[in-house]
């Protein structure tokens, strides 16, 4: 089968590969129907995420279809089920096997087919009104902005919300915030460009804060008192110093973004501030509401499908997505072409036999 | 009236001043029956609250009598009763004139008189049953370890709970957190006379965190993974790292330690960890709990009152209680002497006619 | 003054009563500029709410003038603001003087002037960007359903929430319970005309429980479970056992209509069936939350004003009000025409002289 | 092997039945260490379980040992692991073949071999240094109480709480209610007897609601409150109503007893009251955490094992238990004596080919 394999800092290409096999009797194979690209693959091809070995196949976000015909998203966190943070719906956690473990310690989705690991509990059945591209960014980048911002800033109806960075996941907040009828968001970053995307996302108020002093903006916003909840989406010391000046007393702070560097928390003032700080990786509980949601028509990802690809161009895809600055990309969507397997191609390689 | 005066750092006396006088109509005068030292007290002479003027009172722990004849519990947060955050149970965040104020940006309660502002919202009345050594250390020590230590940390039965510094605070950490039976208490620090008194005071395992690695010894305890529930309790930068060091994958870190300088956020490691960190100033809504606690036999926090004095000694109890390396003192106990005013004086006092 | 003076069961006049007077210092005497009429207050005239005295002014939502000239909404619920319950956020408890005593237990609202006790603790000073008629729903209905209904059920975004009852309350909960974004908001009646406010308010599906079977529906809308909310919004036996029956194993049952008469609880069947079930008067705490969003633009109860009166007028509201199943009434605003009052008697009447 | 086998209501041997065979790739044969005997099986004995089948092994509370060797609390609880409820820590409520099925619905524990469903997600590993007896009745009784009384009753330090019951489940509740350290512990009952028990493991007041009146006692107790937590375990009307007499304004009933008929909820007085209603079975979620409570020394509880039997003696075990009025037991341990199986058996057994 064909794949995008890491070579090694800066080296990727659509290669062809060993089809997958099952290893262990709770593995499935799948073909991908529909994958994506993240932000954190960007950092695994710098080389910031060094336990990706070279050769590894990336990925970690797919709608697919499993041996039996159903359609699936494949989570990009894998859950054992029976370890202690399993149990405990702490799934980004599992120590049972599971956790981020696809597109990263073992082969991921970018490619025509794929093991999932545990996937009687680490993937989720789609109901035939949900489109591909409509599950698609419940893989990752939802359930990630909306349980590591949304749900850990304890964001509640009326609250001023504040978003640094108008990315993907800095607007995957903007979109789950809402459910929650904020009060007013407010989505920082230093780029206008991004800004606009947030408005048409649906923030409220925007501050360029390479341009304006935000502390200024967001405390004048609030009658001095500063954000109910600040959501970190970038990554960087700056930005997550920023959400602890602009955080109101008795406010949280919740950081999404991956972060390669430590920060500096002021303690000298934020030990009387009484301020809730929460960190995360997703677990991905929600995405069984996430799909209601979307089934109901409440929630609306298509927005973030800004460019789409047959799997094949893979790398054309990985071009556009890298280059969002000149593209003004969100997310890029890869869709399999059907016509390149064979049917017993196909059949072979979902029942693991066509090692 | 006497009352010890802070005349700029490193500088304080006992000295005859004014009697105090009702200001506004929801003040009280209170004559001071019982009254202690904190720690912060100590920080403030040494310059490091500057806030404080030259001739401020201090003192913001004490039990006393009103002008009705009943005794009652000065807590060390005021309480205005009708700002947003007082109306959401965060009086140590006032914004209507009240917080922490006593001994601090008004005269406090290290006097024979004191004027207590909002008196209706911010003392306890004292049942018979309840001796005035009892109720002392719920002035602060108590509620401060109690709601920002165990309950920010949200230590459940079965917690493995690592509290980080034995002095007065860390102690009271855990004597509260006992209210919630722990698994495992584990108390770090420097010193190994304190850690005796952790071990009196009901600590299961000590820890001397200057003799071996601390965070190797939790880990061994934790199987990995280390504690549920950190609690800081010194205020230096240090020992908030460590908390952040020890704590096991979606655990809480709970800050109590009163702290003057930045410490270092170890994103790179924490963003993935799930970890919650709370900081905050005491609100002391949990005193009437914590009074019921004491009446119905389940709390005595008289085993902090280590050493005794006239409230006309107080200078020589700022000497043993600054001294506490050598005089193994936790908390100082200084009572009135009646006898010192009489009948007519105490009268006026009380009315607030006398000034 | 003109107040609406209730007479004993089924007797209501527009009479001419002495000015209120203020009797504490912490009372306010308001002069009113919007009230309405609430379904307790036609209980009250029907005699099932024996503790009000004939001779009492009825009514208990307003916005009103205070004699500073600020705006205020008056909330039905008094708080004394020292007591434990109101020191708890409980103020529908207090058990300090407050609780629902306006139109019940001392004179109301529905007059020209009123005397407010507890005024600091129980008014809301209104911005200016918020008009009368946006603010006088949150004097009750609004408050009532969202912490009875929307908070004390739990609501989470995309949840089967079912509300039994299409009147002003249950429509109260579909509007505020929508702040949440459940998946479906399912409602259900007995009268066809209610169903459709319910539908033009935002319900997702609406079901007339006197012509189909409701709990065949609701099971067959939820895969056999059940409604994760049911909100019992009329206050019958009936009502509230038909909730029991339609909330799913796990599910909340909040109980916001007022009750006469006991109901079954089919113990037998919900002892395993692991159901929450709460009751409540409402404390009006989210009060400032209401406003905040109504200010930000994000939730709009003037849909509730289907008809408007003279504050002289009061006896005709009650006639439309009280017969709404012809008149299709939801809530009635009763405005008072400020050129009956001389600006002399106006100043007396708030200095609570002209007694 | 031999087994207690239920015949229809009344009806119950010691059995020689054919040894469990496993029939799904998730099962486990496990070989009963110890065993007890459960307030339910004496319902199931009565008829009041119809869906019991004559021919069921009864039982679901078990320590045994796994065919690697390993000892291993079976929970009375059944988790597939796999389904919604499952996923969100609600076993009891599992829809995917769990729930409550041992003894109940599949063949179950009171025997020598049993077949265990589910068994990675529903058996309990014991550590060396907890014993069966110590472990045994974290099978059912301890967690049941823990969870559907204690938590569901969200007990909390200073807390006066009411337990309505003095058998097992009430007692359990006791113990546990412990953990938080509540105010006063307060049990009702009609048996003096029972209440003796009652002060033995822990209650602070004990009062005979057969020979005093017990709503005048508790309010008496609470400044005429009433109690903040009520927790039922007994299982009638009577006492469930009861419970909601004597629960203070915003208080919280927890029922735990396993009804047969409806109660009337007198929604006249609850409607204002503030209170909330809990039912539940057991989810089993809390073991772990009462295991290493039980492994710190924190909770023992052995105090519950009255009386001992060997398991071939179950028929008399079972009479001893149903007679506890006279017999004065709590708990009977059943044991069984290897040396009835030779260890041919117990391998041949064990690896479930000896059908």
């Amino acid at each position: 089968m064909k794949a995008l394999v890491f070579h090694g800092p800066g080296e990727r290409s659509w290669d062809t590969v060993p089809d997958p096999a099952i290893i262990a009797e709770t593995d499935a194979i799948v073909r991908i129907d529909s994958a994506t690209i993240c932000g954190t693959d960007l950092h695994i091809l710098k080389g910031d995420v060094p336990e990706v070995e070279p050769g590894t196949i990336l990925g970690h976000e797919a709608v697919t279809t499993v041996e039996e015909g159903d359609r699936v998203l494949v989570s990009c966190i894998t859950s054992c089920g029976r370890c202690r943070f399993c149990r405990e719906g702490h799934y980004g956690l599992c120590i049972g096997g599971g956790g981020w473990i696809l597109g990263h310690l073992i082969n991921g989705l970018q490619a025509e087919l794929a093991r999932v690991p545990f996937a009687d509990t680490s993937v989720h059945k789609l109901p035939a009104e949900i489109s591909n591209e409509q599950a698609l960014f419940l893989a990752d980048i939802l359930p990630t902005s909306y349980e590591v911002g949304v749900l850990n800033g304890g964001v509640v109806p009326g609250d001023t919300v504040a978003i640094v960075g108008a990315g993907p996941i800095g607007l995957a907040a903007v979109m789950t915030a809402k459910l929650y009828t904020p009060g007013r968001i407010v989505v920082l970053d230093v780029a206008d460009a991004r800004l606009e995307h947030a408005k048409a996302f649906g923030a409220d108020i925007v501050i360029n804060n390479g341009a304006t002093d935000p502390v200024a903006e967001i405390m004048e916003l609030t009658n001095g008192l500063g954000a109910d909840v600040a959501i970190e989406a970038v990554g960087i010391p700056e930005t997550f110093e920023l959400c602890a000046d602009i955080v109101r007393p008795g406010g949280h702070v919740a950081n999404v973004g991956v972060h390669g560097a430590p920060a500096t928390l002021h303690l000298e003032k934020l030990w009387i501030k009484d301020v809730t700080i929460m960190t995360g990786l997703v677990d991905t509980w929600t995405t069984p509401r996430l799909l209601e949601l979307i089934a109901n028509g409440r929630l609306d990802p298509t927005a973030f499908a800004t460019h789409h690809f047959e799997l094949n161009d893979t790398e054309a895809a990985y071009d556009t997505f890298a280059d969002a600055a000149t593209t003004n990309a969100l997310k890029v969507v890869l869709s399999a072409d059907r016509a390149q397997l064979t049917a017993k191609e196909q059949t072979e390689a979902l029942a693991g036999t066509a090692v």
